[in-house]
């Protein structure tokens, strides 16, 4: 079998121009924006194309099949708010490519997979949790994003394209290419990464209410400042988990919303979001514990009224022992000692799918480690090396159960 | 000559409608928002109704005028984002009650105005800073608000009104009624304050640039995370303040804006309000030097780049002394032992207005010191207190220069 890789490079800037946002690779793609709408039925005309029929499940999920049981490969085309070109992208052109390829060679049968939210504006990976039976549709339609848009609002921007489930029996496998978004490969001159287990995660929204009041007429020792409650919060935390978390353990505030949010009003209420990842469920739950107690400290020094939202999670995966093997086999003829097994602190669609059959994922390195960024990229030459690996590895794969 | 109780209270009411905001009294009444507006409007007619020459400015300051030379009264009608009904309006509205009894007793001349912006969405007391020369129009037509709309651009909406500025030496002197927004009156159950001297104020925004990355895949080690740095320094600050101000010092840090503000990402830059208010002009200088050494070591240490707004700022003022005479003693005869003399911790219109002219304010209370936020209330009584404590006054107020 015989991948196009000049083919596959073209796709990939051909699906860049869909929310390019003009500060160097960078694209703005969020899932149901009209850049993300209109990728998706590009996509679906090139799986078209390709001889794979084209199906859009209820929340955008897009699926190209080959005909009868085949694997499945594939990854997601919505970005973050400033994303990059290939977080997503990549595995579902790459799954293209090879699809189009073993079409083209008459065999092995590949169908593509392009989840839809893998980012997480409503929740985390959001279409691949729905597909795969773990975030039960009623629940995801009540869902919001940061600007209070429920998830039901926002896949209307889709109802022209639903279609009915797809049936994950069709499938023998997943295998998900995708960046590594760390830096680890790049700094070690390496070029695949075999992901042994991607980690669990744990993602909530706390809310502290104290009183709104005048930042000029309001001592400071009668105040109930949500901003102060939420940087001492931050601190006893970060003290606190040193003593329990690993190297590999990540925790993260990335939004904060203080109200009012004036210059001249002590805050009454902060929202903000609480994130962490291990790939140790045990761990993950005493890192938990930790947050929520410190959160209960906090708020009564403070006088806050503490409310949370419901904590959405995924838990850590190991990836299927025969695909990794096949993986690597593939990794050390095409690119001896430029390889490593690694886990992925990153999710992935691959965490969901894993539950329903055998799920794999192969990196290729990010520059400089960033990603979720305007600035995310790889050397064309690693993204090519990428296909061909999995090219290689495809005959093991498709017979591996 | 004569108020009328019942009258000024139905104009305060009525006032009240003008940006209701369905909870409590609350009012939202942004400068130049359409309910702002159209306060104005009906301002100007009530003015009209009394007899007084409705004029605005440029900027949307509106002025009731008195023939000949008088003493200006008066305040501010718009609101915080969430603010109460009586923040500015109690000044305006007894000003209108005071100037119209003054009129129909056939003097002495009192004039009224309503000073834009002084809620500070785009600067500070911004429409009394600009009528008294201390903010060029030019350079506040460059200030943008936090949604990022420019000075320039909202006073737009009131561009049909505008009309030539208003000469200062028409007014002989500047008296300012308005609430206390502190706890200190209601504690003590005194119903009358007259200001001393009111306090100086700073306010700048501060950005801080670090890495946008992603949040799973970056060792927390490896974070440049502007979240963190902000937290590290208002921790730091607050420890070194402490070793520096009074019990009257106050700062706050009202305003946080994160980007991209993402749960999986690592925040790479941050936006936010820093102000700092003092009644003395050294230790607001010194309270600056701790500010910007401390942010310049913890964006060292954090690697991030830091910038800064113009800083803003009001230098603290003492009131008229024979202002504050004439009001101390209408209320030592009105409410004997019900008052005190006291510093003003909120900024005000009248601390421009006395770059300008003899000045002074008089205190009512706040029920438990709440106010820029909707649970903001004083008892009518109170006000009542306050409209006879003044119009008692006046006869000497209007005499003093």
């Amino acid at each position: 079998m015989r991948v196009n890789g000049e083919r596959f490079l073209k796709d990939l800037h051909d699906l860049r121009q869909f929310g390019a946002s003009g500060v160097g690779k960078g694209v703005v793609r969020p899932a149901y924006s009209k850049a993300d709408v209109a990728a998706r039925e590009w996509l679906a005309a090139r799986m078209s194309d390709a001889g794979l029929e084209p199906r859009f499940d209820a929340v955008g999920n897009l699926f190209g099949l080959a005909p009868g049981r085949s694997l499945l490969m594939g990854s997601h085309s919505d970005s973050q708010p400033e994303g990059g070109w290939l977080d997503g992208a990549l595995g579902v052109v790459m799954a293209l490519e090879i699809a189009r390829a073993a079409q083209e060679a008459g065999g092995p049968a590949v169908s593509v997979a392009n989840f839809q939210d893998e980012e997480g504006r409503f929740g985390v990976t959001t279409g691949s949790a729905i597909w795969s039976g773990q975030l039960p549709l009623a629940r995801a339609d009540t869902l919001t994003d940061s600007a209070g848009v429920s998830f039901a609002e926002a896949r209307a921007a889709m109802a022209h394209l639903a279609g009915d489930p797809i049936d994950p029996a069709r499938f023998t496998g997943f295998v998900e290419c995708h960046i590594e978004q760390g830096p680890w490969l790049h700094e070690a001159g390496q070029v695949i990464g075999v992901v042994t287990d991607i980690v669990g995660i744990r993602d909530m929204t706390i809310t502290m209410e104290g009183e709104q009041n005048h930042a000029g007429t309001t001592p400071m020792h009668r105040r109930r400042d949500a901003f102060q409650a939420l940087s001492a919060f931050n601190t006893a935390l970060n003290d606190r988990l040193r003593n329990i978390v690993t190297p590999q353990s990540v925790w993260t505030i990335g939004h904060v919303s203080l109200h009012p949010g004036a210059h001249s009003i002590v805050p009454g209420r902060v929202e903000f979001s609480m994130q962490w990842r291990d790939g140790d469920t045990t761990r993950l739950k005493r890192m938990e514990d930790v947050i929520r107690d410190t959160l209960a400290e906090i708020a009564a020094a403070h006088g806050m009224n503490l409310s949370f939202s419901d904590m959405l999670g995924l838990e850590p995966v190991v990836m299927h022992p025969a695909f990794r093997a096949a993986l690597g086999q593939s990794a050390e003829i095409r690119v001896p000692g430029r390889w490593r097994e690694m886990q992925s602190g990153a999710l992935h669609d691959a965490t969901n799918v894993a539950a329903l059959m055998p799920a794999a994922m192969m990196f290729v390195p990010s520059i400089g480690g960033i990603s979720h960024a305007f600035g995310e990229d790889t050397y064309e030459a690693d993204l090519l090396t990428g296909l061909h690996v999995m090219a290689d590895a495809l005959p093991a794969l498709a017979a591996a159960r």
